[in-house]
């Protein structure tokens, strides 16, 4: 990067890859060129390469019980998830968390009549009790976010994924900003369809997938009989090595980056509130996902303050990347009970492996000389 | 490649990628980390470096007037373009082409009641005249392959292209084995939709593509608002930088390929004919893609033909990889008028630039014995 945006803290959105995710994809482009459908010896060995690398992926996510169907990423793994379960059973109803994803909430419009809101509590958990008692009849899947893209905040799944399987409806985890960041055996978790992406801890970009313990999908991209007819198209094979390494990297340090980022967002959070006592923290450095703070100057426009920090070489974001160029306050804030004046004052700011704690210092520095320069102005 | 299988015959399959896609895709990874929507400096470098590789990969194929929705792949941007215009416009029908990819295909499915199949010559050929004729008033859509995957045959795409636009339907092509295998000008071609996939000529696996110039197509992947909400997804920029460099490789080498290639697919179907008369050659050497080989054997399995050859180091394809593992007789093959058992027969062999003629005289050599043997015990 140049020295124009040499402060990063926008890992939710895109985490800068690993050199050895690269590499693992490039090494694998060349020594297994074949199309894994073909019948010959190329075609077999990309094939066996593509069925080993995916048990070992599936086993660094300790998933159990079912399948890997890769695709592009996170966000046609959702869409997967919730089509080949909706168009499936089309008189089946989902029940999809407030703060959902845009590649989940487009099922608000595709199903405008058979979606039901999930609400969240004031401090981003979903209740299981809630969510038990607004699964209907004819609820099919209930769908939500692993740990929030912009809030951080971490559901615990295998508490709602037991209230799904006990009122015997399935279950969606959405869980782009999970893998690679927190500690993941979903071995225990009962969840049927779980979606991540793997640029968002340093692999790959245009890879992700869907783990599926529901095999009585809808397939939506149609052609061959690639993944078992659930996803047609070439199997991307270099992708799969190169989230493989690039996942391998993350769990290799995963059980000392968790405390370093928790304690830097804590350390962040705690010396912008000491400046600025009116921020409010939409983020919990303790529990949330490590490294992701979620900030609220009420009054102040996070667009400006974004742009301000960015001139000073500092780059973090509004909100998920998906609608940074929208204006309008975000859901998943103000799902939180948050005013739109709140939501429209919230930044993100979200650390990884090469976050250094002088950058966190910095950042503190500058965000509060931004914010109080804003607040001036306001 | 192993000792196993170092007479590579399978490009229309996968093309192995060049030295030159990998390293320009990593040097993006590196370069430009940031996600494309996002709106800090990492994030304008990423968004501003996939306009310039977009509309240089666009000036490659000489593209105007119209835009790219870059996709995971040509099964992708065949399905975004057929569910793009028939899910927007539900009344209208579809004329697809006999020889269609199953990316295609799908439709007849899909959309069973609303699809009606435009049949081919005995050469391959679609028949413009045929196609006008075929035009229904409430056709929306004509839909046919560049370049046949499995024969090899090429459309007069501008010809046929006339003909819908004289009456007022939408034009979608496959050209998926036609990018970066056949000199391309779309912008004399008047085609609305035109897909294609990286992988086929050497650029990296997971990228594909529709040139689109009907902007009222509905989005299939839908979430944030990446490529003007036409798919949604985070950009594959490394994705895109593959592909340009990909194609730069090809078309800096196109002039004596082409004609390179053609002489050794005829001085193969020649040799095999002189020694096997019961031959019946499927594609066309001089008119044809460039290096494509489709023969029947009648009353051969091709399946073990293949297995034969491969034994000798020799790959090649029973017809399009994605269906290979089907034993059903291939439906392009049976659309030039050839029987059931003739189809069974047919094998598919397809060159590319590191294919030497010593290679293709060796497999003349032994598929001709290979045959003789399979003749013997039938």
């Amino acid at each position: 990067m140049t020295e124009r945006h040499r402060h990063y803290f926008d890992y939710a959105a895109s985490c800068p890859p690993w050199k050895e995710a690269l590499d693992a994809a490039d090494r694998c482009a060349l020594e297994f060129p074949g199309n894994p459908s073909a019948q010959h010896e190329a075609g077999r060995c990309a094939q066996e390469t593509w069925e080993t690398l995916a048990q070992r992926f599936t086993a660094l996510c300790k998933f159990t019980n079912g399948r890997l169907v890769a695709c592009s990423g996170g966000t046609e793994a959702n869409n997967l998830a919730i089509r080949g379960v909706m168009n499936r059973y089309p008189a089946g109803r989902l029940l999809l968390a407030a703060d959902a994803h845009p590649s989940a909430w487009f099922a608000t419009k595709e199903y405008a009549k058979r979606v039901d809101i999930l609400p969240l509590e004031k401090n981003g958990e979903i209740s299981p009790l809630k969510l038990s008692k607004m699964i209907r009849k004819d609820t099919l899947l209930v769908s939500c976010m692993h740990a929030s893209n912009e809030t951080g905040f971490v559901q615990n799944i295998a508490v709602l994924g037991a209230a799904c399987a006990e009122r015997k409806v399935l279950f969606h985890v959405d869980g782009v900003q999970a893998v690679g960041h927190l500690p993941l055996d979903l071995k225990i978790v009962p969840v049927n369809l779980y979606a991540f992406s793997v640029h968002k801890f340093g692999g790959p970009r245009g890879f992700g997938g869907l783990f599926v313990r529901f095999p009585d999908l809808s397939p939506q991209i149609l052609g061959g009989d690639q993944q078992d007819g659930l996803r047609a198209g070439t199997e991307n094979l270099p992708g799969l090595a190169g989230s493989v390494a690039a996942l391998e990297q993350c769990l290799a340090r995963i059980e000392t980056e968790i405390p370093r980022q928790r304690e830097l967002a804590a350390e962040l959070v705690a010396s912008v509130q000491a400046s600025f006592p009116s921020v409010l923290v939409n983020s919990d450095s303790a529990h949330g996902l490590p490294g992701l703070v979620s900030l609220s100057f009420p009054g102040i426009d996070a667009q400006v303050l974004i742009a301000d920090l960015d001139l000073q070489g500092f780059a973090v974001a509004a909100g998920g990347a998906c609608h940074a160029h929208r204006r309008e306050p975000s859901r998943a804030i103000l799902a939180l009970g948050r005013s739109k004046r709140e939501a429209q004052g919230t930044i993100r700011i979200s650390m990884g492996h090469a976050t250094r704690r002088d950058e966190v210092l910095a950042l503190a520095e500058v965000l509060v000389q931004a914010a109080a320069r804003q607040a001036a102005l306001a």
